[in-house]
């Protein structure tokens, strides 16, 4: 069994982007500029955003942060974007979800224009990856290929299965995956909370990809012996023998399903630390105007 | 063993539609309006021109057709697209396929207004359809669907497995079949030339739907007793039986597999009909600004 080791890759891209950044701009190319809106100050919200800030600050990428209360109203948002989608200076534009339930998130992920959408949400770039053309793929179907790659994992012909079917994760990957070429051609089946015998079909999976969200859901006995299994989900629980008081794990029972396994994504240190990389390198091919020139 | 029909259901989709634009025009709304390119004098291209001009009258739609020959260079019809995108008349605006080898397929897609592209095959509306958001679905996925609903065929939790990738028939049906609610819900496996042990899978199928292109492919030992099976292919081949000299063929082995099904689509007649329909289905929600206010 061999560790997906999401950290070392994290690290790894993190300095290869540096220095992608220090070649674009000594060839003349602009600093690469990610502007994040946030709405309100919710905790989780809060986290991720300044993490995505403090990767662009390490990869030498310029940074906006754009602020909101949380009951700024739906038209006024609308407005910052298209602002922020005229400035051509800034080359990915986000805003970080969930929205206050007053503002319609559909709304917000079209105004965005998709050119500066490199969180891949928009259904341009949703089409275009369906077709197999170049698009912003979405954080997490996109670390969750790139870590395929870097560990040569061959997925021509395997059968894949998706637990999950999320607009974020579960359906872009199995999507992904049965596309032509490498990483992809697998025979992706997608199953979701309506899926019956989900055991049966789990235990068939040569690669297995847990997005369902349920805390240590995907058990030894679902998992076929050399199966490589990448968990997408996290889940916090209360911990007595951490420092925050806090752990977090995935929707796969680890101790016991990693002995079955060629390979598995630890939770946390797997899939998770690859988003913001995602996010960094959309970033770096806006600014390069290689998806949309 | 169920006949999926449709001819009968083309027939009584074409009345259904012709009166929803009696009651729209009556109502105060135009009379829905389709504009057709084709470039070259392509066989078939013609008959199915042909056959979705010939609808439009049957229904009372207005129809144009705008011809090009073979050697138009690509910027004179993205010209055209311009035009007709402009044009406040039109409702629906559809590119014949295929194209000459000059001219890009993805730039003429692209090029057409989303809002109008009643074919279903613009990055917009693939993407729209990824995610759940009203969109016109392209017409075969489409046809599928209104099959499904229209004879009540349970897709909820069942096993589902479509053979073929391609852009406008495997992709977009696979997804749709795993969407949310009806017909969705379904666990839906996608298969390919890539994938192995195909015949144990497609032999697991509740529902089968074989849009690979190869003439009877599927044979009886790989139908589940009980299964509904609905076949896309079509193939053209010389037969000393038919007036024509041709005939056309499935890519299921129909008189073995029918047996066995609890429901099939007979080819032809089965959902190569139903496709000019969805494009006049689509027509009329653009008229209508149903899908794009």
């Amino acid at each position: 069994m061999q560790l997906l080791d999401g950290k070392k890759m994290a690290s790894e891209m993190k300095t290869e982007i540096a220095s992608e950044v220090i070649q674009f701009k000594a060839s003349g190319g602009k600093t690469p500029h990610l502007a994040t809106i946030l709405v309100g100050h919710d905790g989780a919200s809060e986290t991720y955003v300044s993490g995505k800030v403090k990767a662009c600050h390490e990869v030498g990428f310029k940074s906006t942060l754009v602020r909101f209360e949380v009951d700024i109203p739906e038209n006024e948002l609308l407005a910052k974007i298209v602002e922020l989608n005229m400035d051509d200076d800034i080359d990915g534009l986000i805003v970080q979800l969930p929205l206050p339930p007053h503002i319609s998130e559909r709304n917000v992920i079209e105004a965005i224009d998709y050119r500066k959408d490199v969180d891949g949400f928009h259904p341009v770039n949703l089409g275009r990856m369906v077709i197999g053309m170049p698009s912003y793929i979405s954080a997490t179907p996109a670390g969750i290929l790139e870590m395929i790659k870097r560990y040569n994992i061959p997925t021509e012909g395997k059968s894949c299965v998706v637990v999950g079917r999320s607009n974020i994760v579960g359906k872009p990957v199995s999507i992904l995956l049965s596309r032509k070429g490498y990483p992809g051609d697998a025979t992706v089946t997608l199953c979701h909370s309506k899926t019956l015998n989900l055991k049966e079909i789990v235990s068939q999976a040569d690669i297995l990809i847990a997005a369902l969200g349920q805390a240590e859901f995907i058990k030894a006995d679902m998992v076929k012996e050399g199966a490589v299994v990448i968990d997408v989900g996290i889940t916090r629980i209360k911990s007595s023998v951490t420092k925050s008081g806090w752990k977090l794990i995935g929707d796969v029972k680890f101790d016991e399903v990693a002995p079955k396994c060629s390979y598995i994504t630890p939770v946390p240190g797997g899939v998770g630390l690859l988003t913001v990389i995602a996010l960094l390198k959309n970033t770096m091919l806006s600014a390069k105007r290689t998806i949309y020139p």
